[in-house]
């Protein structure tokens, strides 16, 4: 957190579009939810539930869509996703932290990889035979790095990431901490009432533009390979098992499970706590609802959802204790509508 | 698992109040469950159903409730809380390991951090700049301590915890292996069917006597702190997003994940795997069972469910088809009550 | 990925038995699915929906059922369970890396421990007091062994896992990235709104030939200890709780929570995301759905399932909110019966 210049208001606009209503010379040092701005921050609107909190805010200046243009008479940027524009504002605000070239003494690099100068091998790192890692890439302290690894350029790994052998990481992908990529699929076979493990000879290969969340966990293919393509965003706690392949620009929250082979689609969203299936797969465009369980394909872009709702504990005991007997209710209801066959046939 | 000295039963009564039955100087070395005890051992009823277990235990003294006070003949203490008391007698025949003062020829400490002579810093433990570690705070091996963190008095971080920079952790809380706290949230805005990230400016603030179990993740805010307050307990493999509350007090069990800007009240109790939507809002002493989704504010006391009633596979499938046609069969039920019309208002 | 020298087809009849049909000297070099075989690689037919991927597999060899022995016109091993050979193959194809013998100089070893000879414990790793690993057990970087723990013969736990004090990990038993175990069980009492630890003072045992997955945490028990059973394979991110059992050659999905004192008998096989309660006991040979949560004992064999359906959001909303008005729907063809007393005494 180390101190900013500011901006001047204009400046942003001139930078990042968008139309200036009021004075373009406030400045501006930080971002900041309406409820907490003060005069030297910019805040934004995202949704017009929040309008009791632009009338109060102290915000030196807000981002607002067209349809909230007059909504105060704050100094004001108008533009069409003020999220996202306020994303663009915030990077500006709150610059990556620099990268510093070279690698700590207490690291442990094996002689034969290859390391660019501009990287950067934080302390207790271990790195692994073969290992390539490109320029500006930066791994924090504690990680290890598996033998045959490759780490694209910019590239980040926070602390106490593990990354298996063969493995490769793409440009400017974010690994938050904790998170282990490569490890082994779960591949058993029945042998007579105990298990033989199959060896898991794939590996784990992440895309550009990735994001990995902490004690997040990507499995290596059992024999071809587990695929995250670029510009996925994958939350804390997610589950990726072998042969996985997800598309392009797909968000998954936290806690998602994903079974071995399955393929998620491009663009895609997935709810938290969503689980699906092994050997399926899913459309691009296709969103699923936090906590539901996805057993079998879909072909169809839309939002799915199978979630069991919640009342009070009484209230469930009664609706549960139903559910168990819906095939009996079923049945009743097909024996009272057998009694009126005649009737059925003659609507009134 | 040092030698303990004995401790006689009416010290015990002496200390923690209660009262003796039997012969005060019976000596205790350990505590132990009703089946496993042994002659030095104390144990304890927590539930009426374990009274036959009580009728064999070799333990060499018991704590028991006022409703059975006369459920054995072995010297006893009568209390109102069994397990409360023998949390107590526990913890004094435990006591936390003491700190070592000093750190580590292998630890790798920042200059600036200001750690309390007092305060012990293990094995290969990365300590940032300007971090403030209190008297009697414990650092295992491994662990990432990130810039300006702060950490209170008498904590104890197990191995391979990491904790980003900025972050406060308050006294006497306990932090176990693999925890991640101050991760980025999951914050990105759509621009055009690519993802852009949205700092997480925000820190996690964890309060006084707090524990958080293995694996279990703490995003940062985004813009405002994810909050942790005094007394709350986590268990393994939680998942906190950005910029949630959880009251004083509360205690969740493990694999509950609560998504971003969700605001948990005091003293609640989550049953594992629960799940909590975003910005949602839990008042005090609320109740979630296990595996129970909550999709919207609960502002009432209670206990609420949401769960699938498991049953053989067969009949699930036969229910979940009928579950699925559920809109068809109201419909059908309602085409009947449209039928009996007339009878409906001249009930016999 | 070493450069290895190949096999003869019939070296493995020879070797692991089966018939071989077509010619015996086609030489093998991997193992490989169907799809991306090449001329050297042995595939596998695994279920009779792979059929077409048979006949365009550019496989030197296939292992196939006698149901699909003339399935094709490649060379080929017929044998009862192709799955378990084609195992076999890739484990004597695959073999796991060769432990290095002795210790990096970056690890901290206690000098109380008891290190094989023959056993390797790699970088950044640190050792407590009292720890025993035996031959050819080979500790990962960043692993922190807690004192008095015993690593058996021929071990292998990958980077930057944690084992707590006093644990056991047998003979054979794979430990995958960011494992925690023995981290202390969720046992807390309740006293006046406040919750007091119960310190968790018994350990966990991990049996013979268990595998365990990365990120899974395994509490250590309360006051008894927690057990895996020798043969037990455990996915990743699972959660097992203080003082359950989990009986010989289980095995349990990624993502899977099992509450404390639950247990689980032999030869079960728990999908991703189930849930188990505490406290209850679930015999042999169960199979659990993915996602089901198992609130009660199981004392037959069978597959229990207990999830919510998916559909489309629309769909779900509809049936959804039936669902919580079910027993007014009861209610109602209840009374629908009831004006049907007599008919229904009286079948047409």
């Amino acid at each position: 957190m180390t101190k900013r210049t500011s901006l001047k208001l204009g400046d942003l606009v001139t930078r990042f579009g968008g139309e200036l209503i009021g004075k373009g010379d406030v400045r501006i040092r930080q971002v900041a939810t309406l409820e907490s701005a003060r005069g030297t921050d910019i805040s934004f609107l995202a949704q017009s539930r929040y309008l009791p909190q632009l009338n109060q805010t102290k915000a030196g200046a807000v981002i607002l869509s067209p349809e909230t243009r007059n909504a105060t008479s704050l100094p004001r940027i108008i533009t069409t996703n003020p999220y996202v524009y306020f994303a663009k504002v915030s990077a500006l605000l709150n610059p990556s932290a620099v990268v510093k070239p070279g690698r700590h003494k207490s690291a442990v690099v094996d002689r034969t990889a290859r390391i660019a100068k501009s990287a950067h091998i934080a302390a207790c790192v271990v790195v692994g035979r073969g290992v390539q890692i490109a320029d500006h890439a930066s791994v924090g302290p504690g990680c290890f790095i598996g033998d045959g690894v490759t780490i694209g350029e910019a590239t980040r790994l926070y602390a106490n990431v593990t990354v298996y052998h063969e493995c490769r990481i793409g440009a400017r992908t974010i690994v938050h901490s904790g998170a282990v990529i490569g490890s082994d699929g779960f591949g058993i076979a029945s042998d007579g009432g105990v298990w033989r493990k199959i060896p898991q000879i794939g590996r784990a290969l992440i895309g550009n533009d990735v994001e990995i969340g902490a004690n997040t966990t990507i499995d290596r293919g059992a024999l071809d390979d587990t695929i995250i393509e670029d510009g996925v965003k994958l939350d804390n706690q997610i589950q990726i098992a072998h042969n996985v392949r997800i598309g392009a620009h797909t968000a998954i929250a936290a806690c998602v499970g994903i079974a071995g082979s399955a393929k998620i689609g491009r663009n895609c969203a997935l709810g938290g706590a969503a689980m699906i299936y092994g050997h399926i797969t899913i459309a691009d465009n296709v969103q699923i609802s936090a906590g539901t369980l996805i057993m079998k394909s879909l072909d169809q872009p839309g939002t799915y959802t199978g979630v069991y709702p919640f009342s009070s504990h009484q209230r469930w005991l009664k609706n549960a204790a139903h559910l168990r007997q819906l095939d009996e209710l079923v049945q009743r209801v097909r024996k009272l509508e057998g009694m009126h066959g005649k009737a059925d046939k003659d609507p009134s």
